[in-house]
């Protein structure tokens, strides 16, 4: 069994293997409350995570932000009162890498931290 | 002529008046790149930022997290690679209220600030 914290991100190329079914259905159940959504025919993984006011928001933007730019992997964050949005996926594929499960369990235990 | 750098937010109570039409065709012309979209039923003034990387993007998102704070008027804002987009409404009116405009032209000269 992969286990999504003791796997790093690895450099995603273009031409890289998306995540494979059996691979996806290995790593969700280690994830909490994620979906994988289709947004303009590319698969992401999104979760909202909630928060008591705008500024702890803030500051679990920027926890996510601090986790993107030591792995070089950025997702989307939508900030708003009261909750965060985050979205990975892939530019270079276009799709779900393992990369992303990755860095959406380092999101959730980011905000696991915040509590 | 209401110049929007001259007029201060106001706490805005639900059953506050929206902005008229008179007063967004005043407003417009004071503001840049900005467009007043449809979500959802609720007019709301968007823009989209950009900068030439993440790290930058995620400073932009954090100086409008503080001059939301100052003005307790909050908008969503999308951080990604390279761009910010900053959407103001006023929750309580489901609209546009005069504070948006304010917060809007504050938002532009963060972003002058910025370069």
């Amino acid at each position: 069994m992969n286990d999504l914290r003791s796997i790093k991100c690895e450099a995603c190329k273009a031409g890289a293997p998306m995540a494979t079914q059996e691979e996806i259905n290995e790593f969700m159940p280690q994830l909490s409350g994620w979906d994988i959504i289709e947004h303009e025919g590319i698969n992401q993984l999104r979760k909202t995570f909630t928060f008591k006011n705008f500024s702890k928001s803030l500051d679990f933007t920027n926890k996510i932000g601090a986790i993107a730019e030591e792995e070089h992997h950025h997702p989307s964050i939508l900030t708003e009162w009261g909750k965060v949005t985050v979205t990975w996926w892939s530019h270079k594929i276009k799709g779900l890498h393992t990369n992303d499960f990755i860095m959406a369990v380092k999101s959730d235990d980011a905000a696991f931290d915040d509590k």
